[in-house]
């Protein structure tokens, strides 16, 4: 996957469209930035003050947005600079990730968030490694 | 697009699966029955108490999936048959709807619902139809 930096990171802003009843609010179209095929979708739930512990992807590209609450994610990179980013409802973005950056995440809102990850590939246990649940997010580097 | 009937929905169930700090929903494979390919995907939230009304696509299927809250969908098809769906956390499921069916629905959940389409064509509005919002959904018949 070479070497990924946390600098190639997309993040693009989202609209959302005012409908009577509750909102439409945009995802993803096959000609955005950052939509390099579709092999997933999936949801996941984050509880306020949780933390989703460290992951990478070596072939995933992920697409994701927060329709619901927020959520902090750190993204981290093979040369040890890292980068935080806010997403949900009050900054409503996608976040284009590609393979080989390490992130995690914290739900902010109660009293849970919601995260759409738009995978180009389908979910695959073998092209994901991960780290202890304990590496704490604000001080992940004195671990 | 032809007659299309309401039989010709398809419900599938969908796996929830249990994470510490929030569970992790499937949405949809590429490999699923029902995925035409990927154009565009959406949310919609739906307040409860408030309806949607009936509309209808002349292209686009439509790939529906509640992650939260309960949402009821009626449809009906070009021969006045009608059918209901009730689709949320506490029946998790994949509505599949070919174009050419009529559909509304309705929020059952408080504070509100949030409902992803996945959609295989891009929004354009001259493939969609719409009725007005004033046909009860217990009752369209009638009107």
């Amino acid at each position: 996957m070479g070497t990924m930096s946390v600098n190639e990171i997309i993040v693009t802003p989202l609209k959302s469209i005012s409908v009577a009843g509750g909102d439409v609010l945009h995802a993803m179209k096959k000609t955005d930035e950052g939509f390099l095929g579709f092999g997933e979708a999936y949801f996941s739930i984050i509880e306020k003050g949780s933390l989703k512990p460290w992951k990478r992807h070596l072939r995933m590209t992920l697409n994701i947005v927060v329709p619901i609450g927020m959520v902090r994610f750190v993204f981290v990179d093979d040369e040890g600079i890292s980068r935080e980013e806010v997403a949900g409802t009050d900054r409503y973005i996608r976040l284009t990730v590609p393979p080989g950056i390490w992130f995690a995440f914290e739900g902010l809102s109660a009293p849970r968030s919601l995260l759409l990850n738009i995978a180009d590939i389908l979910h695959d246990p073998s092209e994901i490694e991960r780290k202890d649940v304990d590496i704490y997010m604000n001080d992940w580097k004195s671990k």
